[in-house]
């Protein structure tokens, strides 16, 4: 059974009320789970993870992005996080038996629907991008809600479905897809930062380290510890086993130990039996093993 | 709705042909669901996972039990493991709104079943055992198939359905009920029978060693490798990474290495969340932050 994971971002993180009608299509719908939502008052924004069968998926969030126009107004709404939208931004994610270009279809199909439906203009982003500019979202959101008017003067900027004009309350919607992203710590018996900072550049992307991994330094002051912490953007091609393996590799050169490490937030089963299977040298295994598998089709 | 697991082992590893016969009646029954079926050549031996609703699962593993006495020979049968029947063992698990009660009872109707269409004696053992001593599978089938008709002479080995004597060509079979088990093999690398023995000695509850571990010494020739081959009864107790790391341990005392390793049949995703968890040595995680989680409930 396919499983889709959804994360729109809406732009309200006050007012509960407002958030709770906006939730309200995710809840108690048969193949349908609404896994959590973080509002964030000085983003003003909130975070909702919806799992479940992609069709019911696609039309539970359809409806969740109709009350969100509703409740919201771009025109009086201000936050810390950029926006351009009442539903900013939402991204698909493939989760079990579905492949990305599966999420891309899903993707577009919510974006053909949301244009038609309510006159919101979309881009699709990510691994949906129709053009290799549209793929980073930061891109496609310059300018923000306020600068809306005047990206649609660009003809390079058309929307991929809808007419090249802001809604006027709930402006654009960026609908995506991507790969889970394992937010993942690792626990450092150091105080010096810069230990972790070092350590954080031999293992992130951007400083030549695996492609699939931003990684920072952090401070936890009241354990006397550091973190390097990091996205693993896409853990079937970059595997958390190999990031806290070469974590200790390099930290071993600071006379540093790794001890221990974190999820933040959800992590998807067959990340984490990647890493048994490496651990224990398992050999033909599969998901298919996995007892649990074959009681969720 | 109750499910149960039921994990027959059929004595026919190499023919095809036969085992696809054997596999047949659990295919394509409405609440019967074939999971999965893993022939072993060294063994000689099949071991099939089947799920679904008690009474359909074990109306089709009757059916399956008589084409395995049709097909298989134990008077020319020869193979790694031990055995002493066509289908050698045939536990019930309970998995989900049925207690280990419901799981005896379902045994307890099989084995008058089997002893009354098929002639074959059936001896209970594990939860369903009529007598402490029939508790273990290993003293149930000691002597094995050959020397089941000297165990028939001894009056405290009648079984527990049909007659004190060996089915001529299917021998005799023990159903039972148990909890969740791994079988879970830790491959060594010498050809050496008698390091992998010393080794099964040291982590196996019989002999002092972990309390839900069963292990015994394997050779696979054609690989010039040996294994530790386990049965973990309650993983929840002992622990994958236990044994694996157990067996690494005890290996190195002999200038063996562990190569890897390999799970039989299915595995609960429990079990290898707590070896990830173990490895990469998770602070604060737990079942809950699996997004598969959240989908079962």
């Amino acid at each position: 059974m396919a499983i889709v994971q959804c994360v729109p971002n809406f732009s309200e993180g006050r007012d509960l009320e407002k958030i709770e009608k906006i939730v309200t299509p995710l809840r108690g719908k048969q193949g349908v789970k609404l896994l959590n939502y973080e509002a964030d008052e000085n983003y003003n924004r909130v975070v909702v993870t919806v799992i479940g069968d992609p069709q019911k998926v696609k039309d539970a969030v359809l409806e969740a992005i109709g009350i969100a126009k509703d409740v919201i107004d771009l025109n009086t709404h201000k936050g810390q996080h950029s926006r351009f939208g009442a539903t900013d931004v939402c991204p698909f994610i493939p989760i079990k038996d579905m492949t990305m270009q599966d999420a891309i279809n899903l993707a577009k199909e919510l974006g053909e629907e949301v244009s038609q439906k309510y006159e919101i203009p979309v881009f699709l982003y990510e691994e949906a991008a129709t053009r290799p500019e549209r793929k980073n979202l930061a891109t496609v959101r310059k300018g923000e809600y306020e600068g809306l008017d005047k990206k649609f003067e660009d003809e390079n900027w058309a929307p991929d479905f809808g007419k090249a004009k802001k809604h006027p309350n709930a402006g654009a919607i960026a609908i995506g897809a991507r790969s889970p992203l394992i937010a993942y710590n690792i626990n450092l018996d150091t105080e010096n930062l810069d230990v972790a900072s070092k350590i954080a550049k031999t293992i992130r992307f951007s400083s030549g380290g695996y492609r699939y991994i931003k990684a920072g330094p952090v401070e936890i002051p009241e354990r006397k510890i550091t973190q390097v912490t990091m996205n693993l953007t896409d853990y079937t091609k970059t595997s958390m086993y190999r990031a806290f393996e070469t974590v200790k590799m390099e930290a071993k050169r600071y006379g540093v130990n790794v001890t221990g490490s974190e999820v933040v937030g959800l992590c998807p089963m067959e990340a984490l039996i990647d890493v048994a299977g490496y651990y224990l040298g398992l050999e033909n295994f599969s998901l298919d093993k996995v007892l649990e598998t074959s009681l969720m089709e």
